[in-house]
């Protein structure tokens, strides 16, 4: 490996260090600010150690889960460890650790933050609405700053040490399944609580949300932590890592061909100065008199421009291709447009949400078909868009010689990923304010001050659509990349095996078109499993909740001294999504493995694109459908149409019901799987390769 | 053409010419039941008026659209005129609007048939269940002998007259093209008329299903044979046509390379084969002691299994190979498979649909989820299976000779499509009953005559989830087989304009990827289109139906002589669904060119493989996520979890409202809307060729 890319290393390796140290400033930043309400202070003890035994729970499990993956992978990958060298397997399970333990590690500064912040949010709104989005804001953006620090400095370190960007992916791969379950389990947490909180709380009893009464409103808010917080950390660390995997896999084979490490390089400059801009937009981050939702969208446009610049600066600088830099920019700018796009379909003044508020009016089934058919509609811009932008960085970069045209494409998903500390900053910010609304419920600071936190919710929920129609583009281009790499690594294991490599996949080919039908169902089953454990978790805390107002005497009315029993709903949350965390997470780790040794590589071929494909489609429709019956509830509660308490109200309240694991649980859990699901089929491409039926 | 070849087409006109004799005493059979109620016969009356005229009204419009449509085939396909042989050109013309002439015709008969059937069957029901299940039967039988009866003599006389397999697309396409708007349009009317009979007269007013006070109920009965019998009929005419037309294709290539026409021969031979299998079927069928859902489904064994009895005795005689005669049969197996497995989503006695039961006790948030999530679930038995029957077809048939696998392929096709006889006259059979049971109520035929025909309807709906299984199914068989077809008319203009031909289309290519996503976003906007236009329609329908019960005196209390005035419902389901038919549909076609003349024939390679496996992911989805409530609400109503008028039943109303748009209007459209894509592209394959920007 030659020096030039070991400075690039050791720049990568700074910088993740430099965000590190901003994040600690801004944590210190946070918790400097005043908090004394007791009230506020108990509840939100509360949160945190919910959140912090969920956490403490599920890591507990995924450690098993590692522990059984690493040592699967020493006997197999990346060859099967009497066929190979066993020193090769080992580093790759070592790796593998290591991308789960940077993974976890993220998620617990996560919410270890968040449930700091959340308090002081809803403290500063005392002072106004400014000093309370600084708050959130500057908490989320910790998350923000530690995610892509981890994944910078991972992904530096495993090739200074490894040299080997095979075991790259293998880091990526355990990113990438710590997110599933992580993804998974806190889905599944927070919608348990959420739905059951709704459903017996606004729908039955008609009491206000995040109403002290209600038993399910502290697991609620632990909900939003593990499952936003915690788990999207770890959803956007592993499409970061594996954008970058896929990215430097390309490049070293360009690099190996050409003799220099120029393309590897780039790979590392841009994700480096990606880091910067997102620094910068952070510091930058004010709220004027526009309001909070102008504030993160503008943050974020100045992260882009700024990427823009200092890339452009770098490629004269270092002397790299600009036809490549044209790929990076045009990956960054559709994934802001599909933002934008996506954000029509969710935004309470356009015409999506206001159609469905007015069908509302004839009940629930009209809301819930108005959200279906829009939520479909939605995923023609993003889909188009993805397309283009592959297509373009692909045509851009061909002519610069064999293998750049896909390298292209990798380098336009890093490029929409290099704001992605901003992206999870904004993301972030979500789940506090929505945390600090509670807090301010249950602590009584009054109408005004709840007031305030609404509209820092509110402006958390607009931007959360965008960032998540960025995310799941994102997420879109990554793959493809990955396709890239499984064929570089299919190639490499041929040339190994003495036998022909692949040059492409044919649809004409039946096994390769076995391999896409079954592909294109496994993200409709993953999500279908998550949410039948959404429905069978919160069907229990339902029960559970009736009895608690039943038995409780005093509770229903809210007679002065009377709590309830909040701890039994967290335990059964807890539970509940640890016992359904693993199920849906295996089936299409074992289906990817059972078509790959049925069909072989080709047949693995076909089902990635299947998988993508259809994947895209059900993550953007259910997400952009759920943010839409959100938005829908939310502008009803505004007063439209008869406002809270109206037959439009009840069935919007419906409408966000079923959104809820669509938008939280299901929709972007379908990213990580099909992350995961590609970076296996790279990692075992040459088991594939050796044992298929086919 | 051979004389061989003549032969058998000869043979094709005759057993149509049986079929339709069958049908025409099949007809006069129901005909001559006995019938004296005056006021079924009125209001039989009125829903046969209602829906002749919405049919005239429609075909009107669809006459203008598919003159239009022809006169820029004359101009531009196969090859434009200026370029190539308008007299070509001109034939290829006519051959469309053959195809529509005979699709209407079809749907016309179905309609015919369908109304007089409703009337006896209703009163058959005063003798007991088994006349009355006779005469919805043979009803349904109509409408399956004239269906594929007039399948088989189009593409007979298509091949006869122009001898060339090109204008067989052409009538495909115009058969395609009529489905598609027939199906929109009869699937908005019926839906609107449904979904807003339900919301205002079961979830607000709490009158039964079918009272005669509710102003959208004669509309909603119009409703089951426009968008059942005619949409439906329309549809599955459209696919049997299409599976022809794609396997005729690929045997012309084959037989000419070979020099005998045996390939073409043995289509139409087991074509016709499938056709007497339906019409022995059909005369067999007996409502024995165990239910109507036992005599439906023994029907479809029997022709099964007569279908691959006839056949291979054919192939002995007339030594076809018996390779392709195994894909057929596995074809059909699979059929009858997917039939069986998407069944155990939608069947009361199985736990999906209990599982939603007994949720909707939590309200209609969890209805819906349920439903979604087993919606989600059922799709994989399907998709596996499609893509096992593609795979084990081709690779049986990829011994016999280069371009027999894909023959393979399309044979499974026309083997799985062989006994639609059979399936239409029990989809058929659904609405007939669904109707008789509305003629009971509103006759006042007591509650033991109401009881007999809800047991037939219930039949009909168990039945009518698996036939759409099976024909969502076969679609999917017969587009990847239009899939072969495409590539080969693309290489037929290759030669032509000695350019190189495609092997194959390789996902790996930016072009083909970009066509593939912008495909897979199709069937998605267009269900989305749909529902859109249901819910639109809807909110006017519901607002005249408010409107009559608050205007008209005594029309709530039902007091005697007070009837609504059930025009205007009608009135305002046609205006409606006339206007709503035409943009989803032009939508896909436009987007189909669209993408052909920027990225070529790749580029619709990708388009057209997205496109069928997000169509039949969406399809099977809806399909049985509206079964499953439907089914749901129906167990409820039978006395499960509280019964009628329960919270329970009333979050069942609520899915099943969600539902009947899903599983009568956008589900079974996506089926056409994938066929008349694929045909489209391989019509405009020379265009494409030559004209793309790409």
């Amino acid at each position: 490996m030659a020096n030039s890319l070991d400075t690039f290393l050791f720049v990568s390796i700074a910088v993740a260090l430099i965000s590190f140290a901003f994040a600690a400033w801004l944590f210190s930043w946070v918790k400097s600010r005043p908090s004394e309400n007791a009230r506020i202070a108990e509840v939100g003890e509360y949160i945190r150690e919910g959140a912090h035994t969920f956490l403490r729970k599920e890591y507990v499990m995924l450690a098993k889960f590692a522990g059984a993956a690493a040592f699967l992978i020493i006997l197999f990958l990346p060859r099967p460890i009497w066929a190979g060298n066993p020193a090769e397997n080992i580093v790759m399970a070592i790796s593998y650790l290591a991308g789960t333990v940077f993974s976890a590690v993220a998620g617990v500064i996560g919410i270890r933050v968040a449930t700091v912040a959340n308090v002081k949010t809803a403290e500063a709104a005392q002072q106004g609405i400014k000093p309370s989005f600084m708050a959130g804001f500057r908490g989320g953006a910790v998350m923000g700053m530690a995610v892509v620090g981890s994944t910078l400095l991972g992904v530096a370190l495993i090739m200074l040490i490894t040299k080997n960007t095979t075991d790259l992916l293998g880091f990526s791969f355990g990113a990438s399944s710590l997110a599933l379950f992580a993804k998974a389990g806190g889905g599944i947490f927070t919608k348990t609580a959420d739905l059951s909180a709704d459903l017996v709380g606004k729908v039955e009893l008609g009491i206000p949300e995040d109403d002290p009464r209600n038993p399910a409103v502290i697991a609620d808010n632990v909900g939003d932590n593990v499952g936003d917080v915690a788990g999207m950390g770890a959803d956007l660390f592993d499409s970061n890592v594996a954008s970058l995997a896929a990215a430097l896999v390309l490049a070293s084979v360009l690099d190996s061909a050409a003799g220099n490490m120029i393309n590897s390089s780039m790979v590392l400059c841009y994700a480096s100065l990606g880091l910067i801009a997102s620094i910068l937009g952070v510091a930058m981050a004010r709220m004027g008199d526009k309001g909070p939702t102008h504030a993160l969208n503008n943050s974020t446009y100045y992260t882009t421009g700024i990427f823009i610049a200092l890339t452009a600066v770098a490629t004269i600088l270092f002397g790299f291709q600009w036809r490549i830099w044209g790929a990076s920019v045009s990956g960054l700018l559709v994934g802001v447009i599909i933002g934008i796009a996506t954000d029509y379909y969710t935004d309470d003044t356009k015409k999506p949400v206001q159609t469905a508020a007015k069908a509302s009016e004839d009940g629930p089934a009209l809301t819930i078909l108005s959200g279906v058919s829009y939520g479909f509609l939605s995923v023609l811009p993003a889909m188009v868009g993805i397309a283009i932008a592959a297509l373009v960085a692909y045509k851009l970069c061909e002519p610069i010689g064999e293998g750049y045209a896909m390298f292209g494409i990798a380098m336009a998903a890093v490029g929409m990923l290099s704001i992605v500390g901003m992206i999870i900053s904004n993301d972030a910010y979500g789940p506090i304010v929505d945390n600090a609304r509670g807090l301010a419920e249950m602590g009584s600071l009054g109408e005004d001050i709840v007031e305030i936190t609404d509209q820092l919710d509110s402006a958390g929920n607009t931007v959360k659509a965008i960032t998540k129609g960025f995310a799941i583009a994102a997420a879109g281009l990554t793959v493809i990349a990955l396709l890239g790499a499984f064929t570089s690594e299919v190639n490499a294991a041929a040339a190994e095996h003495g036998v022909a490599g692949i040059t492409g996949f044919d649809i004409m080919d039946p096994v390769v078109f076995f391999g896409m039908l079954v592909g294109a169902a496994v993200p409709s089953v993953f999500s279908a499993m998550l949410m039948i454990g959404v429905n069978r978790n919160a069907e229990r805390m339902i029960a559970e909740i009736h009895r608690q107002f039943n038995e409780i005497i005093g509770l229903k009315e809210g007679s002065p001294g009377v709590i309830p029993e909040y701890a039994r709903c967290i335990e059964i949350a807890t539970v509940g999504a640890l016992h359904e965390l693993i199920p849906a997470g295996l089936v299409a780790i074992l289906i990817t493995l059972g078509v790959g040794f049925i069909g072989g590589v080709k047949a693995i071929g076909g089902f990635l694109t299947g998988n993508i494909v259809s994947g895209l489609l059900l993550a953007l429709f259910m997400s952009n459908a759920g943010g839409l019956w959100d938005n829908t509830k939310k502008y009803i509660e505004s007063g439209h149409h008869g406002g809270k308490g109206s037959a439009a109200h009840k069935a919007a309240v419906t409408g966000d019901t079923v959104g809820d694991p669509f938008k939280d649980t299901a929709g972007p859990s379908i990213n990580t799987q099909i992350t995961v699901v590609s970076l296996i089929a790279s990692l075992a491409a040459s088991l594939f390769l050796t044992y298929s039926l086919f």
